[in-house]
């Protein structure tokens, strides 16, 4: 029997974030992208989410290399995690790799892995597979598409992207999806993050001219947040400053480090005298002067939260500055923003927000973009990632109005693995694949069970109950103690505490006339008749731990 | 000296809902609205956010009445919580008594408070003051402003309204605030919920035809969810389904109370025959079928949650249901809704939702509505209202477009002030407000420090360590025995619990050998160790809590 491709998306199915493709034929195996994924709410104390790389550890001697679109945390943020598991070449283009390394390093991986970089055009080989690297627009530099040859046909991954005819680094390289197009491409797999919105997503040149409108006739400070890896961004804000004689300062750590790894690969053209120290900018006049933050989603304790809440050290929000807000909130941020919009209202700042005033544009393709690229590339199979399942379906209904056959279309999961012959494309046994969280230094010591207590303390707080009982016969030698922590306000619930002892007394006192001595069956009894007793009184359910000694 | 009229927001600024006024003038006092504020995602397990009542209670003998809009939960919420503390008679429309009506029956107060209804031109007196209800547009139905005749002058409470000139009910009555504008108005109110948005809102009556947009030529099911206390919305499901020849059922607690609380009051004409139960809906063809359910937020265990995840008693959803949710989500609701949305389209529905499908209105005025509002009134002075810091702000910046003098713009926070003659508004000195919790049956017991634990425990879980030491010489007789929720998976971490019981032996033994014998002194050294520890290996900060036993 002939081998099969295998495509298998270990993340970013069902989901934002956290993307990573495995691609595989007989004894080879390429990886695209290795992205985090962001905690929800629910996830109490994760920092971040990680794929599970059970597939990757088992298979590693066929890893030929892991080949990453660009720099966007989602689409590389897990590589440190990966590479401590498992070992292959990173293939990547310049500004990527640069991001990629600042991660290495800060995990001490920088001198065990090896960073190949590459430019738009380059065909990489990795076992079986060829790789061609497509340049596309993003709100990223140097970000690119796949071309991948494989011994049953090409397969396109878009990675993430827009079409913008106008961009300073030129317009995505539509000629050459065209061309493969007609050469024949057996899949297609595209980012579906703004498959729901109509139309076109305008230029990075329509924030230019937004930011231009901003600082014209402006007296007054200036200060621009905006997503730190957006260095078409940066680079319009330093040239706008030039253009009306202002001097900028930089504050944020991660915009610090982006601009410094940007600057160094040529990615950020600046004229020598225009970046200044903080300090140096607060002697010039207020209209000479311009602050790019970090902030933009609102993040505690980043430069701008710093600012608005009077805890940066160097810089002061006050009123009549010009804040300018280039970035639109990403799902569950709308409320950190929002707080600092306000408290930068409530000091008197001049605060610029709106998409209306064109200072942000999507770095993604929405449904026209995305026609084109389908009537370009004329996949016989397609397959959507990148986003939750509303996305998926409706890239799905996407394609199958520009013709495409709906029995052609797979709808993945994480841990789908598709079956692809040269005519054919079936659905294999999937592989194992999820969520591994990060708390601390921790990965993948914190789970569900972990999670649901977090949550039930987060609710109702907790009670602990302490008593010694005699080895002897189980009577009370000392206690019980009750200690609560995030249930109540102890000092005025006074009457409460003696109550909840008394429960649990009279808990212990009746296993003990029952001659029950299994610890196991008094805790149960604490815990019931404490818990039943709390929620007659209050409808609160604390976590109880009762806790036994034997003396 | 001549007394002064007090406006006092004791609600509602810096914030949304939660909205109560103050006014008081000599020995008379009334309150505007009482509504509840929703907890945000830092103040775990609080159910909801009422007002501090302290100035009311203080004040009890003054009180001649509470004064209501409409029967928005961040306008009525909290009234059983006030009506526990104070008494006086409470004046509405029909439709707002009705559903205080329902919130007093779950308090059982209903026979305590005496409620009373009122039309639209009606005018109550209440002490020294005579309130005038004048009809408003809104999301539900029976809205009102208030004209407020004090002895220093007219007072104009707008309330939450919008300008619909084709709604059913009839156009606000605009007529009657330009004439209260021409006889000259001391102070305005007004709802700054939208002020951030230019243009109008769009009217009721466009939703209207979305729906039925959506109803025609579809050959399935039609659920259709919303807020449940918008009975214009209702109303035009019911009329949509009947000109399809559609019949309608209910599911969703709160649906089924206000749709009924609305019938009995004249508010929803439904053709009998039309609402039929969810178990006779089934009987009927696919596309006879319409259920009106609620979930419009996302809310856990909602009818439309329990239908898209399989626990809804009586309806699963089947391919092809049409399902239109008839809302925009409420900031911090974003993520929930996408969820059921993900899961209804996993399971096959064909799901309308975007605000470009005219499926959902506003209920609040945008700029240009406003400006008409500022435009008729033309009061001396003006206080924004109902509004974070930056609505608050935007919605001045209005006023002095339209040529108010800033100096006669207050930007009131909860609790703010103000001593109004007829011709000077002075800010006097703030009176109690402030955030009460309630959890549970628990009224204020949970405050900043309960808030503070339940963050730690949310983030990292706890530690306790219990032990036990001879009353003699400090010598440890058992233990330490450590116990862990929350913070790691004890069954794969054993090696890391014995260290951790070794470190707290230490901190304890080094204790005894300095002869320390004050038991806080030795919680405090347990505690450090372990915590220095557990940050020193883990990365992490679990809560520790030392139990020390004297035997």
């Amino acid at each position: 029997m002939a081998e099969k491709l295998k495509i298998i998306p270990l993340g970013g199915l069902d989901e934002i974030g956290k993307n990573i493709t495995v691609l595989e034929y007989g004894k080879d195996m390429i990886v695209i992208d290795c992205g985090v994924g962001f905690p929800d709410e629910e996830m109490y104390g994760v920092d971040l989410v990680i794929p599970d790389f059970a597939y990757l550890t088992q298979n590693a001697k066929k890893l030929r290399g892991l080949f990453v679109t660009h720099g966007h945390e989602d689409h590389i943020g897990s590589i440190p995690y990966l590479m401590q598991q498992v070992n292959c070449p990173i293939h990547g283009t310049a500004m990527t790799n640069g991001l990629i390394r600042l991660k290495l390093e800060e995990h001490r991986l920088v001198d065990a892995v090896k960073l190949v970089t590459h430019k738009p055009g380059d065909v990489v080989k990795a076992g079986c597979f060829q790789v061609e690297f497509i340049h596309v627009n993003h709100s990223i530099a140097d970000a690119v598409a796949f071309a991948v040859k494989t011994p049953v046909g090409t397969v396109i991954f878009t990675g993430d992207f827009k079409i913008d005819p106008t961009a300073k680094e030129g317009m995505i390289d539509l000629a050459r999806l065209g061309q493969l197009g007609s050469e024949g491409v057996l899949a297609l797999m595209a980012d579906s993050t703004n498959v729901e919105r109509p139309g076109y997503t305008p230029s990075e040149s329509k924030v230019a001219e937004g930011l231009d409108r901003q600082f014209k006739n402006c007296d007054n400070r200036i200060i621009v947040t905006t997503f730190a890896s957006n260095m078409y961004r940066i680079q319009a804000v330093l040239e706008t400053a030039q253009r009306y004689g202002r001097k900028v300062a930089v504050t944020g750590r991660s915009m610090e480090n982006m601009i410094k790894v940007a600057q160094e690969l040529g990615y950020l053209k600046i004229k020598s005298g225009t970046i200044v120290e903080l300090g140096a900018l607060k002697s010039l006049p207020k209209n000479k002067q311009v602050i790019i933050s970090t902030g933009s989603q609102g993040e505690n304790m980043s430069a701008l939260y710093r600012m608005a809440f009077n805890t940066h050290k160097q810089v002061d929000i006050v009123s009549g500055d010009r804040i300018i807000i280039s970035a639109s909130a990403i799902p569950g941020n709308e409320k950190a923003v929002s707080r600092i919009i306000n408290e930068l209202y409530r000091k008197g700042a001049d605060v610029v927000y709106e998409k209306s005033e064109g200072l942000h544009v999507s770095g993604h393709a929405c449904q026209e973009e995305l026609k084109i690229i389908h009537g370009l590339v004329r996949p016989k199979f397609f397959i959507p990632l990148h986003g939750e399942q509303r996305m998926l379906q409706i890239h799905s209904k996407l394609a199958q109005s520009m013709g495409m056959n709906p029995r052609n279309i797979q709808i993945a999961e994480n841990g789908s693995c598709f079956e692809l012959t040269g005519k054919t494309c079936k659905v294999g046994a999937p592989v194992t694949a999820g969520k591994v969280f990060v708390d601390g230094t921790g990965v993948g010591d914190v789970g569900s069970v972990v999670l649901r207590d977090r949550k039930h303390l987060a609710q109702d707080g907790m009670i602990v109950v302490c008593v010694n009982l005699s080895a002897e016969d189980g009577e009370v030698i000392t206690g019980p103690d009750i200690i609560t922590r995030g249930f109540i306000y102890v000092k005025e619930s006074e009457e409460l505490m003696d109550e909840l002892r008394e429960v649990a007394l009279e808990a212990i006192e009746r296993c003990r006339r029952k001659r029950v001595r299994d610890w196991s069956a008094i805790k149960s009894a604490i815990k019931n008749d404490l818990s039943g007793y709390l929620y007659k009184t209050t409808k609160r359910n604390p976590m109880i731990l009762p806790v036994i000694m034997e003396i």
